[in-house]
């Protein structure tokens, strides 16, 4: 028995298939069973042939029956089988979402807004213009738009003083998938890796995610202590040296030309992480670690996300010019993750110049929380409250004369609406990492809301430094 | 002595750091020697006292040279070192470029153009007028937006049969990254592969890359053997039942319930690869194999490649509902590839509708190819091409009546300016691949030129048959 609803939405045919199939499974309709004939049907609910012969046809394509020439459809052999859930559980177990804090010094996010620029609108456009001219679409080079590999060459040519081809340059969907990358490059026989402590907590956990083993290297004010590396052969060591994440140190030249010369030595990589080179309030950006390397040991990152914007999930690698790139190229890079259109967007937009000009505006915004910051903070609390990273970047670490566990120092502030962030996130080592300090990010408050912010913060820190005096 | 030019675009504290950076490297200036005092800098090639202060202090950031108070800035110690090459060797490897034929049948191209539509246009205006509204920008959820989940939820629902909540998604940057990711997801002790033999080549490159071992199973015209799978504990099965890749079979009910079965038995897991089910020609979409999998066995692969744009770089993953991913929000996302503004821009462009009408779009024109295809190699040559693969897709599979290598028969082609693509590379086993079977791309090749391709592949076709008969 069939019902048939002319009314429904469902198309008759399908309205037949589904119950078909539904006897077919239940064993309703038996193995070697033939089907009603097409005609038979037809009569019997007033049906078209064309709508019966469909319903029939489409159950032989999905192979719960097979027609016979001349003779009909007959139900297929099906193993048992358990019914699916008609309601499967949809309550799916949630991410946990944390409070928000009205007063959230996040790391990583950043204002002015780049989508809002006429620069930016016109770059799109251009690049949906360009592409809609083309005859057919297809998954562009692995590596990314050439076009875009050029682009940042000059631009790295110009302002990081890095002599690279669009060859040496890889396109990624940014920081986590440029180090996943990376190791994969690798040979496999690079298996130490030397890691800043404390360091960024990404990279950190994509290398133990690879399966590296880490060897934290204590950072003190001149950035990462080279001093410590031991001499393993074929390692790799990961660093920040423009501006060490988090404690903010520029790792000074003498550590630069050492480092060079432990790879050369160790026959080590150097990973240089350039996240926010062009953030300097005082002096010029700090030249990379790149373009001091002869010996073709660095690997550069960089990235769009602390000038442009996070969301665009665009960074890159540029490779060592004598880097072996031809096994990578065959078996290795296979797509690539970044869309063709922000690819070819972020190119015009850069070519135009009016990357630049946003970088400098992007700098010039920053540089005014910076100083309204550290005033704030000298101030207020001149020597209680040691700042670290000051001069650069898009953070400060505090060191709080408190004598409390971190968990509860964060909590304090959540309680009063304001989050600052952890600094045990960033240590591999979590017994080391100092209870009293905590991250406070500000590229992404807006400069209007800055003294309120900061007011917030003021009474909030009395308080805390109030109760421990 | 310094060269300072006054009508220089470099700024002449940048002059001044840049010849005294390299007088110190090249020990010209000692360690411990101390600099000249700025007073007199100043006066010897008359400069003002702040552009002297300005390079001394740019010298010292980068650890060249460090100041005592009141008695002015001394040389700090280096190590040796070999200077950087002025002008590296720019002629990095490139990338192996193949001649370009004037018929490609390439696989995996696409148009109707989808920039050029006002619908994908409207859809991205909305996407990026959303986003200036934003008040400060940041790291997106690392699964993906959650709103594109929803969007995608819901016509997985209206169109594969799927119940599946935003919280099973994970949006990712195209079906090599779902692949990896979802390799880097799976507990670890799960490491027996079994693929489709023939199968896709990406997907067999991409777990051979993360050190899969791959066991071949044969497909015949039900695609995968099911049977063939030996009772391995925890094991994957990858498999793209609704047409195979790229032999083009269905995967019958009954080998589909088998699968399950086989799942369930062993605690393994099935990777469905959906990649074009929308597009049938004759019957409808065959249903997922999600849509019958009660045990939470079955992970689903879903891309925009074959009904967007191949370039858009956006794929997704279904998990099953009851897959732990506690651990995997955790550790293992860690951030997104995917820009928002793309993400954002198909949200809209779905619930929008227009998704739905573009696949039909694309899916009518695509018959119409397929279609002409088909009636060219029927009238022209009968049973003497075997064509596999019909009724879907974007390919079809021909096995020539010739006995030649692949190569050879590749090369026979191309000199007449034609590609097709050989079939070796789908195989995990090489040399149970024929010689004489090619695959044959037509979704990239607009309708308008069919004809014009269609007469240069005949005329080679015949050519060829004439030489081997």
């Amino acid at each position: 028995m069939l019902k048939i609803d002319h009314s429904a939405a469902e198309p008759i045919y399908m309205q037949i298939c589904r119950q078909l199939k539904k006897q077919i499974i239940s064993g309703e309709l038996k193995t070697g069973e033939r089907l009603k004939a097409t005609r038979a049907l037809c009569e019997e609910y007033h049906l078209s042939r064309n709508t019966v012969l469909s319903a029939y046809q489409q159950l032989e394509s999905e192979g719960y029956v097979r027609s016979r020439i001349g003779s009909g459809f007959y139900v297929e052999e099906l193993p048992g089988y358990e019914k699916a859930k008609e309601d499967a559980n949809l309550s799916f177990r949630k991410t946990e979402k944390k409070k928000t804090c009205r007063y959230d010094f996040r790391y990583g996010a950043l204002e002015p807004n780049l989508y809002s620029t006429s620069g930016f609108r016109r770059a799109l456009k251009e690049a949906t213009d360009e592409l809609s001219n083309k005859e057919s679409l297809f998954n562009e080079e692995a590596s990314g738009l050439y076009g875009l590999r050029e682009a940042i060459c000059q631009y790295l040519f110009e302002s990081r003083d890095m002599r690279a081809s669009p060859d040496q340059v890889l396109i990624t969907g940014g920081h986590h998938y440029s180090i996943s990358l990376l190791l994969k490059i690798l040979p496999k026989s690079y298996q130490t890796l030397f890691m800043e402590e404390p360091g960024h907590d990404d990279s950190s956990a994509t290398f133990l995610q690879a399966g590296y083993q880490l060897i934290p290297i204590e950072v003190d004010e001149g950035g990462m202590k080279v001093d410590l590396l031991s001499e393993k052969k074929r390692s790799i060591v990961y660093v920040t040296p423009s501006h060490q994440f988090p404690m903010g140190a520029i790792l000074p030249i003498a550590r630069r030309l050492q480092l060079i010369s432990f790879a050369k030595k160790t026959h080590s990589y150097i990973i240089e992480d350039d996240y926010d080179a062009s953030l300097r309030y005082k002096e010029r950006p700090i030249p990379s670690l790149f373009s001091l390397d002869a010996s073709d040991c660095v690997i550069y990152l960089g990235s769009f996300s602390k000038s442009l914007s996070p969301d665009l999930r665009i960074s890159y690698i540029v490779l060592p010019a004598g880097f072996d790139r031809f096994s990578l190229q065959e078996n290795l890079l296979i797509s690539s993750p970044a869309s063709a259109l922000i690819q070819l967007c972020i190119e015009k937009y850069i070519r135009s110049g009016q990357y630049k000009t946003r970088v400098n505006k992007v700098r010039n915004l920053l540089k005014k929380k910076h100083n309204a910051i550290l005033s704030f903070l000298e101030e207020n609390y001149g020597d209680r409250i040691k700042v670290y990273g000051s001069g650069g970047g898009t953070h400060f670490v505090l060191k709080l004369p408190v004598d409390k566990k971190q968990e509860d120092i964060l909590s304090f502030f959540e309680a009063r609406d304001i989050r600052l962030y952890p600094m045990k996130d960033y240590y591999i080592q979590k017994d080391k990492a100092a209870e009293n300090m905590v991250l406070l990010g500000y590229s992404g408050i807006p400069l209007t809301r800055l003294e309120d912010h900061l007011g917030q913060l003021k009474k909030a820190l009395d308080e805390l430094l109030e109760e421990n005096s």
